[in-house]
């Protein structure tokens, strides 16, 4: 599988995360070899990060682990999407999505506005 | 706007686009400033490419322009998201996306079959 993706010269290849049953874009974080590896063996993902420059499971800590139901790379070997079931929100601020920031259009979109809504009204149920 | 962003040290920003009515991720490419500053004053995807050192408007040439309706900054400030509208492929190979090779699970998501059986038969309706 490694020989099929191409790393940049920092030994890094950008990994989009997506939620699979929304479709929303969660985050963009990157992986090294070892981190593509072990979200493949252990169906979960691994990220490398950046700021401590170490091998970085995702959730390990906080939780809120993604759990990994497809891998895609694109044309030209250079970028992966996770397509994963989340167990938590993906951002350490507690968001779902890093991508909470506007910066040119309109608000969020409906599709993800209905999303919530649907969680909200689950978890009201069940809580 | 600009100072709301954070390029890398080589001037550039990853920019995951995304289909804003399927929810499917359509590329991963980059921005400089001047890349999106032009998306911003014209509504459509720019981005800046790396193997040809210059400013690209996507689909100038192919026609397969990208309709910017919103755009997103990540927690951290250093990725962005494009909701567009695609006018048509966003791949050079002419599929719908550049994340067409599976790595890892099971084939393609549900969620983009559906999309792409709807397209087809509105396609065979008009043509």
């Amino acid at each position: 599988m490694m020989e099929n993706v191409q790393f940049h010269n920092d030994g890094l290849i950008p990994a989009i995360v997506q939620d699979v049953r929304t479709g929303e874009v969660l985050m963009l974080a990157y992986m090294n070899n070892e981190a593509l590896k072990k979200t493949v063996e252990t169906g979960e993902s691994h990220f490398f990060s950046r700021s401590r420059q170490e091998l970085w499971h995702k959730g390990a800590t906080s939780g809120n682990r993604q759990v990994v139901k497809r891998i895609s790379v694109d044309c030209d070997r250079d970028a992966i999407l996770l397509e994963v079931e989340p167990i938590g929100p993906a951002c350490h601020t507690g968001k779902t999505s890093c991508f909470y920031t506007p910066l040119y259009g309109e608000g969020r979109s409906i599709r993800n506005v209905v999303h919530e809504i649907a969680d909200e009204i689950k978890d009201r149920k069940e809580n």
